[in-house]
């Protein structure tokens, strides 16, 4: 029997099985065994450590019918070919930022995060109730992976800086680490953009081998220690108002499992993306002020740089979609709802923001 | 043997049966059936339906194994009592807003929200990972319940007003319907507050018994058509950035269910917190426009306004806790939280809201 066609067989036998009580004590003792693969390493604070805690919660909820090994990113598969291990049922579930394989499916650059694009909570809005999640099965079914959406890193920072900007002039020639479509805005305002890996990012600031980077928020970007060699912290990320975060399943194993265990999976799923988008908002908020001690100097940039940067992004947003048919599909009526959630925004969430900061004397 | 005895035996049985193919049948076909009381009317937008997603989310992922009959607000206990009714065990579970018995305990007024308090995320974020469940937990506990977040309703507007407000003076002897906090606060201005129960808010409205009324937030308030009678819709709401909807469950009923149903009810709540303030966030913002195109005035208050309410609302959450002990334990450690969260949003949510309204001309 192949293990695909156990799942449906093993999951009815089992509700038969309680209901009759026939003796089939091996079936009833054999869960389902998944492999999940993340793209970020085991234990990374948040996008690392909510993978982890999908694992356990599906076994959970699973009531001993899933079992999962989980691995970190690179454990298993290299990080950015998550998507593609589940395609392949190399890997039944991944756990990964949708825009890591923006190679092989343009528009899910729209599920993650555009410049200037939704938030947290407007992007969990539009995938669950504007039509996104949809779109975004639509985008995945021709490589047989099935998304769902398991929370967001919330607000990022635009990025450390070793010397302090005051100009647009003072961006152009400088040496940024940046990738995706912050990079393709950067480079418009004369920016050099280079990839460094992570790990590296420390070193090629302090030694003079890039000027800036960006990487992700304050949670993360505690941990390695930026603020030493590059204390001017420029808020927000234009480029990733709120990078959200994928679970993706093989599609045959989730067209065959159980109707429970379907649930199981979407409740998980959901339940994981309110924990993770509640815990890096805990985190980042507490963390920043600890920042600001370490001698970090925060500031938005100025007016001349942010009308630059707005021109910019609003030009790779309009020539994002290219020749790829569900880019062209979800644009306009994206553009719209972003609209609708600036106007909501400036009028609710952002004039609360500034009247609540004179209130409490931040 | 008593239904409380019945839950852990149920599950037990249940597991050991599938393990070992005892015949059972009679207890492993019985669900456990349960009452659910939700504060408002079946199938308002919103706080009703959430209140019935959450019921069947439970009942699915129980696989079968709970049954849970939903009763709108009115319907099994008043709208009113659905805390007393879940303490007392007249109701297993309730869904409500925390503050309707903040007669009953008055620290609970901080899980719901606060004037020129906590937003939805961030209200999620204190009570997830920033000790927020626990005190709620010790809040509750002498009446026998426990309670989960299950939700917002998101940020509200401060009301519908028959006439523009430009000053301070404008308000001074205006007769409002606002409740708790904000009618505290708006009394300190000099606004008269009564209670107009929400079916006759409107014809309160239009004979001119009010002059101004708060309700919710665009949705909730489209449905009613202040906009007709009274079409200055100022923006946002100074006394409730975000109030939190809780599940509450019965503690025996919840200490006696199996490991897994625990798992469910956690998981069930969590995921309905999700969905219910994405829910609220996506039809807020898509109606905002068209409360406009109906006629509604947008506008926040002016600045002497603003300044008067920051510092009437400063004033009633400093004397909030009163002799109450849970209340005073919050406090200190709330306010500190606010103050991180206004420094946190003042640079990044606030600065890209400011930012991206900007970029899309709107």
């Amino acid at each position: 029997m192949k293990r695909r066609d156990f799942l449906k067989t093993a999951g009815t036998s089992g509700l038969a099985l309680g209901a009759a009580g026939l003796a089939a004590p091996a079936l009833a003792n054999s869960p389902l065994k998944l492999k999940l693969v993340g793209a970020f390493p085991k234990g990374f604070p948040g996008v690392g450590t909510s993978a982890e805690q999908l694992a356990r919660r599906i076994e959970a909820l699973s009531d001993g019918k899933i079992e999962i090994t989980y691995y970190g990113g690179g454990e298993l598969v290299p990080p950015f070919e998550v998507f593609s291990a589940v395609s392949s049922g190399a890997a039944d579930i991944g756990h990964n930022a949708a825009y890591y394989q923006v190679g092989q499916v343009r528009s899910t650059m729209y599920f993650t995060s555009m410049p200037y694009g939704l938030d947290a909570e407007e992007l969990s809005a539009w995938i669950r109730f504007g039509g996104g999640q949809a779109l975004w099965d639509e985008a995945y079914a021709p490589h047989g992976v099935k998304p769902f959406y398991v929370g967001n890193s919330g607000m990022q920072a635009a990025g450390w800086f070793k010397q302090q900007i005051t100009s647009l002039d003072d961006l152009v020639g400088l040496k940024m680490r940046i990738a995706g479509l912050g990079g393709d805005i950067m480079r418009k305002l004369g920016v050099t953009t280079v990839l460094t890996p992570p790990p590296e990012i420390y070193s090629a600031l302090q030694s003079g081998v890039v000027d800036a980077a960006e990487f992700v928020g304050p949670w993360n970007d505690m941990a390695l220690g930026f603020v030493k060699v590059a204390p001017y912290y420029y808020l927000p990320a234009f480029h990733e108002p709120g990078p959200g975060l994928e679970m993706i399943v093989n599609q045959d194993i989730y067209e065959n499992l159980t109707p429970h265990l379907k649930t199981v999976l979407d409740n998980a799923a959901t339940a994981q993306a309110e924990s993770t988008t509640a815990e890096f908002r805990y985190n980042n908020t507490m963390l920043l002020p600890a920042l600001i001690e370490q001698g970090a100097v925060i500031s938005a940039f100025p007016d001349d740089v942010v009308e630059a940067l707005g021109t910019a992004a609003k030009e790779v947003v309009a020539a994002y979609p290219g020749d790829d048919a569900v880019s062209n599909k979800i644009h306009d009526a994206y553009v719209d709802y972003i609209k609708a959630c600036a106007l909501y925004t400036k009028g609710m969430e952002g004039q609360l923001y500034t009247d609540r900061a004179k209130v409490w004397d931040v």
